[in-house]
């Protein structure tokens, strides 16, 4: 796909072009260093195909676009920290090369300039744009923090755990379709279903993260059953747990709250999920979320080549061509 | 003052009416909790008293105006991480309360928050606003920066010291004054003029705060000599190592590099700064922001009875009467 090449590499130019730079170094190197690691771009991306389907030149979402790139990384440096992570794609993580706090403050200036690229959003789009923004930020947060409760509480229900990734994650990727609409200036009922369409791909691929992470092929250097040895709650393990019965759902609650044997661990939750056909269970989950978002694109009123387009993005993301 | 005690009702009541409210609580108590420690809301009162140079009523700059104090209480969140502070405002800071990850992630989301209060500002004002704030939002992280590398740092000069807290404390003094000129709409001449004065105020008041902590009277809960305890490089510091003489200096740096001592050091070095009378060279360079901001204040074109207001507050804020 020619295209998606294009718009990566007209991102990477346009961050490069912006250049993010000042004094004092501590400051500004973590930044650069964060926004060279390999990325797909994927957020700025799902803008720029999103304002293809209303306009031509795409002039004037790119800048804007860079602002999701810029936010979704603030939220991974912080993050990073609050779960105390090493690595993050393939590297040091910010806090582990520097400290927690060039952390802390090098992703707090990265988030002012995402707010930096919307400065010259045009007047007519820019109050709806800046507000929808600011709502959406403020849902990534709390989505932060629900994800930082459920690592303490036993009990975590399928519709917790949806509320929570939807927050965390999906209204990024709901408010990266519906930015392109935004600047392209469409009505809201078009805003609002490419912001419906884009949050239910997202819920759609952070279950198949859940679900790659156990039954996965190891690559980009993840860890076959990461989830499983750090005792993360996922979507697999609490269907596990609501569908084992009362010895199984003993015996795996006991394998997590004991943090040493470790392939054993991951084999026997394994082969639990298995037995419960949890990954059946999880494809189909992800199956529903991404077939309503095609279903929602699909009603989207705007050149059937340009929504082609759009909908091929999400079969390559599903397929990790990306 | 009764106008001062009437702004602040104002603000006080404007931030209950906003109320910031949500889930999960762990996030949204830490905020609430902040914003009501004793405060004297200076930034937004200072914004109220600029703006009324201009304008009768002041509704439209009451919202905005709280953004300042939003975002500068994210930053005590942070920096209190930052330097591993456990009392402000003499209660227990939201990392010691809760822990470091919900001081980092409602600090965000404070910042966020800061942000929604200028959703409301016109659209004839909205913009030079919003790209003032974002570079002054830029300067006060450099300034953090700036403060936390001093730390580390043997020999600083003042040149280096005046530039940290102006970036660190005075820009956003000085914003404070300009909203009030950037939401009544002046132009630049004017809005520039207002930035400059508050930004000497800022740095006078910075310089005052050093002074006080070394020659104050205990206050506030604050102990005498804290900062020479805790090794910090204060003006006062600064200004004693330039002017001692080698022996002076010699036994003052080993004290610094000693973190025992506690009493004794205070004494000491307090004897020294009275000797080297950088008691007088501090109260001289504050006096001389402080006259310039006055000065400043005085060249701007508004109603006689407003600008004395404005500089009533100062010299109120000068004898601490807030």
């Amino acid at each position: 796909m020619n295209i998606i090449k294009n718009y990566q590499e007209i991102i990477n130019s346009k961050i490069e072009k912006i250049r993010i730079q000042g004094t004092p170094n501590e400051l500004y190197d973590p930044i650069n260093y964060i926004l060279n690691l390999k990325s797909k771009r994927v957020r700025p991306i799902l803008s720029l195909l999103s304002y293809s389907l209303f306009k031509k030149d795409i002039d004037k979402i790119t800048e804007p676009s860079i602002a999701l790139e810029f936010f979704h990384n603030f939220t991974l440096i912080h993050d990073d920290i609050m779960d105390n992570a090493d690595i993050r794609r393939g590297e040091d993580t910010i806090h582990k090369k520097w400290n927690n706090n060039i952390g802390i403050l090098s992703g707090d200036l990265l988030m002012i300039f995402a707010y930096k690229m919307l400065e010259n959003v045009e007047e007519k789009t820019f109050k709806k744009t800046f507000q929808r923004y600011n709502n959406i930020a403020v849902k990534v947060c709390e989505g932060q923090q629900y994800d930082m409760n459920f690592e303490v509480e036993n009990e975590i229900s399928e519709d917790d755990y949806l509320k929570m990734i939807t927050l965390k994650t999906a209204v990024l990727i709901g408010f990266s379709l519906e930015l392109g609409g935004l600047i392209a200036n469409k009505e809201k009922l078009i805003t609002d279903q490419l912001y419906v369409a884009g949050e239910n791909f997202g819920i759609s691929f952070q279950l198949m993260d859940d679900y790659l992470d156990v039954f996965g092929s190891a690559e980009f250097g993840k860890k076959i059953g990461g989830d499983i040895s750090s005792n993360k709650k996922t979507y697999l393990i609490i269907k596990l747990l609501e569908k084992a019965n009362s010895t199984d759902k003993e015996r795996v609650l006991k394998l997590m709250n004991d943090n040493n044997e470790d392939e054993n661990k991951i084999k026997f939750i394994t082969d639990m999920m298995l037995k419960y056909q949890i990954d059946k269970i999880a494809k189909q989950k992800m199956d529903i979320y991404f077939d309503e978002g095609m279903k929602t694109l699909s009603s989207i009123s705007s050149k059937k080549n340009k929504i082609l387009e759009l909908k091929n993005y999400f079969e390559k993301m599903r397929e990790r061509k990306f």
